[in-house]
């Protein structure tokens, strides 16, 4: 028996942390809900120690934290005595459920969403998964080992808000270079990839409520953070010269987001005709546009498009440009090519989100660019990208005709194909049935506000190799000629 | 003289990029705002080098853009002529100057905010500038000799939205084991920094309009980000037991922001009576509380008070702890430690604001916490924190009574003093008086919403060596005295 206090008997440890804390949790919790009433006095440290199995020194460790946080104090020959901390009133009310925001509500209304490409917990070996990117082993340890020296660059200080200056203008440097895009450092923000760019982006210019225009099938990350925001989202089809911008409303739109260079998860390039009707329209209609370029880099066809930003005479494409797809997804980086009427703003919303990106990587990014090494591995990866390109698409116009057909894949890591001989409803079997094989398939029809006639795929390729894609096609085959049978 | 299309003698290059993007950008742009007409025949790539004094083949590589993009075409005989690319229409007006958001409109409207401790462009030798925190350069070099091992085990795909597993894992066991906080990995969403946890917490709490409540005086940026975010805004006066509870609004408030354990930037330490009434105003209207834990490693005091979240019995305190203040603050990582009513909702509103932190610096940080580092660097930055504190405030006391008082010093990096000679109209020139002399002074008012009756400044010492701490008394001394003279 513990002697006075029977409340203690009733003691439950939370197994969290080290033993003292816990004991001295359970004390004060029993304190606070008013199990033990002030002035009480605890039990003897042997007695609670008995009665607890511990050691007598951590009960005292236990009292001695509850001493000096005021919760008990200890005096000679009378022991340790609860205090009367607790003004009369309750504390352990919960707070109202369901009191979150109306951004909140919104988040819950979307479905469960996981970033593309994530890590899955059991893959197939032959994943056609797209947001896997090409990785090369020598570029990645190049680059990590040249993490050490790009902190001692970088330093310990806070980062500079719009980004490390030296990988700023490493940036700007590249896309007038490289790209023909007419820019300098300090239209440059760096973010921490594409969904904060646009994150940003919604802060500066929607109110909840704003009509937005995305392109049909759609990026879902894009969508559902417009969506969360209160943005009203119109989808608008792609045919294959991309978006049919006969068909956008003609009602008064804040902001379009498109992906002009390899649209996704079509697959289509935008033309030059379209390219200069959107601008036309975003004119008449007031309409910011957001040019997602997440992965131009990669594009392999002799036909290099000026991106809406070259176009644009008018200030009003925001250029959004990441290093996910080119690099690797790990490192969250990415930048904004500011129009200057909302640089200063997409600035404050950056600082006032974040303060600004951490500097090591960006000092590490900024070298890589600036010593050639990006460009080398671009092309590098190009290279690659090619061949698997070719390697797959290769294989499956073998099955095109009469089982599938291709939509265009030119450009980019990734292209869709259609079934011609499956309904939907004998999808999920086939895609469970190349599970089985090994082969990971993934449908394309989740990427539809409106969904298509006919199931088809989205094939991600740049994360297997030749051999290993040559594969994936033999178990794709197997797999169409036993549902054709 | 270049022919045919005079338009071509006013090209202006903007020498932005390789020459022969400026060549095709500038004729682009003539043919975009109808300078140049459709079908008009370029000039001969000699005749424009000439005119441009730059080499044929340059002129001809711009033609060949120009062409690829199906700007123009080139026929045998016939030189170069500019498609009919572009229908009727102008693309040239500006969007609507103003069109931003309500949220860009609160941003536009706050005073120009800079990060607490950024680097300022030319700074005092001696600057008692609070936010530069002590750096060991030998956990800083051991830290940053980690970062390649560390990547390694990060690896290339996209982090988990809630953080690095280890990391979680560490920062709740380092919790439960030296804070005495009872929580697990599952609780803990890793962000990049104090600022992120806010943005997180006020998305998924506030609608804007809904009321909110901050100490005053208060942390600047934090309260911009309210603001910013469309929250009423009321502040509450801190007396010497810290937030003056009895003064709180009784009106319905959504949150409330606090600093218990060293209020920023009075250098107060709540007391266990004050929270505990806090948490029973919470609990009768309705308040969840944001309790930033920003420098408590630093606390010197035999005191260790409870965190909110330890007496938080009703799951209403949202703890939120950085790495900004006890390692460095380019390294842009802090945790919430979320209550389960609003978890799955916080880690929504992370995904949709930028997919997850960057992973490799997660994982060196993960490593230093779980291999002892990080507890050992505290300990020795603790020591070296505490001397550097008695240094200055030892010299300051010798001024004491005199000339100024000095504001609780025991915990964290930093205290405030106050002027007892000197008005409001002379803190300009003492100021500048300082700064001549080499000596960096920061007042306190600013930080207040109600301003106090005296002047004040804001001293961080964690930056100065001790030597340089007794160069800066001495210099502050003889400011004084030529002032009381």
């Amino acid at each position: 028996m513990l002697g006075p206090n029977t409340e203690l008997n009733r003691l439950v440890l939370d197994k969290n942390g080290t033993r003292y804390h816990q004991i001295a949790r359970a004390i004060r919790q029993a304190v606070l809900d008013g199990r033990i009433g002030a002035e009480s006095r605890l039990p003897s440290a042997s007695a609670l120690a008995a009665e607890l199995a511990v050691s007598r020194p951590c009960v005292q460790r236990a009292y001695r934290l509850l001493c000096a946080e005021g919760f008990a104090v200890a005096r000679p020959r009378s022991g340790t005595r609860v205090t009367q901390v607790m003004p009369p009133g309750d504390i352990s009310a919960k707070p109202r459920s369901g009191a979150t925001s109306r951004y909140a509500a919104r988040l819950q209304s979307l479905p469960l969403i996981t970033p593309i490409g994530a890590p899955a917990s059991a893959r197939p070996t032959f994943d056609l998964l797209y947001g896997e990117p090409l990785v090369h082993a020598e570029t990645f340890h190049s680059w990590r080992r040249n993490l050490s020296s790009a902190a001692l660059r970088a330093g310990t200080a806070y980062p500079p808000t719009g980004g490390y200056l030296p990988l700023r203008r490493a940036i700007a440097n590249y896309l007038s270079r490289r790209r023909g895009l007419s820019c300098d450092a300090s239209d440059i923000l760096v973010v921490g990839g594409t969904q904060q760019a646009l994150t940003l982006v919604e802060r500066v210019l929607l109110n909840s409520g704003d009509r937005v225009v995305v392109e049909d099938p759609r990026y879902p990350l894009a969508t559902h953070s417009l969506l969360a925001h209160g943005a009203k989202v119109t989808s608008c089809r792609i045919d294959q010269e991309g978006l049919v911008v006969s068909e956008l409303p003609r009602a008064r739109i804040r902001l379009t987001f498109v992906t002009p260079s390899h649209q996704f998860p079509s697959g289509v390039v935008m033309t030059l005709g379209r390219r200069l009707q959107l601008l036309q329209w975003a004119t008449r209609t007031g309409s910011w546009i957001l040019e997602d370029d997440y992965d131009t880099e990669f594009h392999s066809g002799d036909k290099p498009l000026p991106t809406l930003r070259t176009l644009d005479l008018a200030g009003r494409v925001i250029y959004v440009g990441s290093f996910s797809k080119t690099l690797f997804p790990s490192l969250r980086l990415g930048y904004i090519v500011c129009p200057k009427a909302i640089r200063d703003d997409l600035f404050r919303a950056k600082l006032l989100d974040d303060l600004g990106s951490a500097t090591t990587e960006q000092a590490a990014l900024g070298a890589f660019i600036n010593s050639g090494r990006y460009e080398r591995h671009l092309r590098k990866s190009l290279k690659e990208i090619a061949s698997r390109r070719r390697a797959i698409v290769k294989g499956l116009q073998g099955l095109e005709g009469r089982h599938i057909e291709i939509g265009p894949y030119q450009a980019g890591m990734h292209f869709v194909i259609w079934f011609l001989g499956l309904g939907f409803d004998r999808l999920d079997a086939f895609i469970k049935r190349a599970k089985s094989l090994g082969l990971g398939l993934h449908p394309i029809h989740p990427y539809y506000r409106f969904p298509p006639s006919r199931p088809g795929l989205l094939i991600g390729y740049a994360g297997l190799t030749v051999g290993q894609l040559r594969t994936a096609v033999q178990l794709f085959g197997r797999c169409l000629e036993s549902q054709a049978r």
